[in-house]
């Protein structure tokens, strides 16, 4: 909290920092995370969530054979009459094993998956046979089988991928998908980037922890929860530092015996235009900034560095965090090292109309509805964490724009 | 594998269940696990991704207490004439506590956030008053301020959620923000449903590890990675068994000697029609179906119990299985304990036309891009994992459709 005296003016809106410039500011303060000393190579169950370092190359094939894309005979097309014709059933194609090649004139049982046989370059279906069931091994069978043009029903090697063409590209973040590809391609392990450590400090001697008693004029700390579980989605190494109170030389001592070995630390609380906000004391005579970033909620934002750390100071109201860390700290970190993912912007028409202030990027708090509209939940104000619980979206309104009507067009990102 | 002999026919697509009986019955299978006893109270910093087994009623007011939205003045809207009102500067309202009842004629400074001392009912910011910056506390200063009605500035007691009030409902899924809220309540722990725990298995002489030879005939197992990190970051808590071979007694041993202690069994492949498909045989006598559902990809389904312990057969191929965790399991899981979450259905328009089989809800993978347009990755066939994962949305095509043109909206869900 501040002193109230001594207070400045609040930043006129158009001399704030753009968003754009806010996101390369704090890229550019992250950048060094993207260094060789921070990779690891894990196996594929560890790699959930991370960056790859390196692209790919496929070393194999995929399908790494031409193989049958239905239940039914190989045949060579070049058997076939027009008008159907009469194969001896050759020995069925064994599974996991390379087939002996296809004598001409027979029809050789394949399962879906099976590697067709040299000579064979066509698969008809079990239901276009005549009979359509397989006849029991060994027995001297034959079976009419309709013209099939060569290609049909098979997976040629290499449709998926070929060996030697891009798989993934370095900064890839690896979901469940680019694991699977990763592991059908043979790769047990990959190098990564390692989680960003971060340690977060909630500030404010108004603030106490959840489970506590609440005097009067004191209220929860959400921000260290809602961060916490925020980074921890997208992959963070979160340390939780509690709750500082608004003497400086108390952060700044608990910032010195834990945020050391930080990537990052993150305080909320005390960067408003006051001269006496905790964190704006607490880094006097640091390279940090503190600013206005043309945005509403989460204005106020500090950034610089803190005894060489990378310091990030986010305003107090845990809508603010969100926001926060939403707008700057997931795209600036995707756009360094490739993970968190960025999230997807989808376009929704408001149920709605709204306002927004001329100068700033307004992120308001919706819940996106199966027809495509979106539902704004409670209003502008930073404090509105139930609505927040409610929302499954943030709706962007960009500086510049100040209203907007029921049914008009606006991105939102999915949370 | 099957042996392709005694080979029945494919069902006739009309004859197979539809999608939404499908998780029905998964959902069915799944419904004991919502039981008292397998939830546990943790910590909020423990409990992000888990389903809240009881709703909560507010036990405090958010905001506690009537606020200052903006840094500025407290005053009290009656003493206020239309052209302006010169105040005595009180002493500053303190941070974190409750302030003196505010003296009439007077104005007091104070910062977002901070309590509204009794006698208050609204604040003029500090942009506003003559003179525009705080006077250094002690001095006998005075402020001229515009006026202001009551209510101006001011977040009153509850205007969030008021105490009594519902805050979270059963069996909600615990995100960033619904923590934060539960934090800004006060609670700090939650009792939720304990994840769910899955054996894993992937079946077939043909498939191999990651990492090892690849013979002539074998493909590397994909699905065993790509199942475990979509299990993993849907919040459940998966055990790999590793791959079985073709052989069904041997399958029958692992499921019997790790399976036991499992909430599920999902085992990859030996699904099909034929009569000799592992998962198939090894599940003779136990009280399991195989069926086709009307669905591609991902048809062929296996459902039921092996000895007492739910179970699901997902079929061989890799987009077969991630389609079918995100179409049966996650909302049979979703529908029974709240967690995961559902995926959130987004409406986008076709890049291109495609064509889809009649009587099956087709799913394919896209690329959902910025414009609100879906671009499809690779064709529909189920072993294309390289497009799969360069695709961040599966694109839902329903039973009945069976082509839509570029330009055509469809529902796609986002990865």
């Amino acid at each position: 909290m501040t002193s109230p005296h001594r207070h400045a003016h609040a930043g006129t809106p158009h001399q704030a920092r753009s968003v754009a410039d806010h996101v390369a500011a704090v890229a550019h303060l992250l950048a060094p995370l993207r260094s060789e000393s921070r990779t690891e190579t894990v196996p594929l169950s560890q790699a959930l969530g991370r960056a790859l370092v390196h692209g790919f190359l496929a070393p194999v094939s995929l399908p790494p054979f031409a193989n049958s894309q239905m239940d039914g005979y190989a045949v060579n097309s070049a058997d076939m009459h027009d008008d159907g014709t009469e194969f001896a059933v050759a020995a069925p194609v064994p599974a996991g094993m390379r087939p002996p090649a296809l004598a001409r004139g027979t029809a050789a049982p394949i399962m879906t998956g099976a590697m067709l046989p040299d000579g064979a370059d066509a698969v008809v279906p079990i239901e276009r046979a005549v009979p359509d069931s397989f006849p029991a091994p060994g027995t001297d069978a034959r079976v009419t089988l309709p013209a099939t043009a060569a290609g049909t029903y098979v997976r040629p090697v290499g449709s998926d991928v070929a060996a030697g063409e891009r798989a993934l590209a370095g900064g890839t973040c690896l979901g469940p998908a680019q694991l699977g590809l990763l592991a059908a391609l043979g790769i047990p392990a990959v190098e990564v980037y390692r989680a960003v450590r971060v340690l977060l400090v909630t500030t404010g001697d108004e603030v106490v922890e959840p489970g506590q008693d609440l005097p009067a004029g004191k209220i929860y700390d959400a921000n260290g929860t809602l961060l916490e579980a925020a980074m921890a989605q997208a992959g963070l190494d979160v340390r939780r530092a509690g709750i500082s109170t608004d003497d400086p030389a108390e952060l700044q001592k608990l910032l010195r015996s834990q945020g050391a070995d930080a990537d990052v630390i993150v305080t909320t609380g005390g960067v408003s235009k006051g001269a006496y906000e905790v964190v704006r004391q607490a880094m006097e005579g640091q390279p940090v900034e503190f600013l206005h970033v043309a945005m509403q909620p989460g204005g106020p934002q500090g950034i610089g560095m803190f005894d060489g750390v990378p310091f990030l100071g986010l305003p107090g109201n845990p809508v603010s965090c969100l926001v926060s860390f939403e707008m700057f700290l997931r795209p600036a970190l995707a756009a360094v090292l490739g993970a968190p993912a960025l999230r997807l912007p989808v376009r929704a028409r408001l149920s709605h109309p709204l306002t927004s202030p001329q100068h700033k990027h307004q992120v308001r708090r919706g819940n996106l509805q199966p027809d495509g509209t979106v539902r704004l939940e409670g209003g502008e104000s930073s404090h509105l964490v139930r609505a927040l619980a409610g929302s499954n979206a943030l709706v962007h309104v960009p500086a510049g724009v100040t209203e907007l009507a029921a049914g008009d067009e606006v991105e939102v990102w999915m949370l």
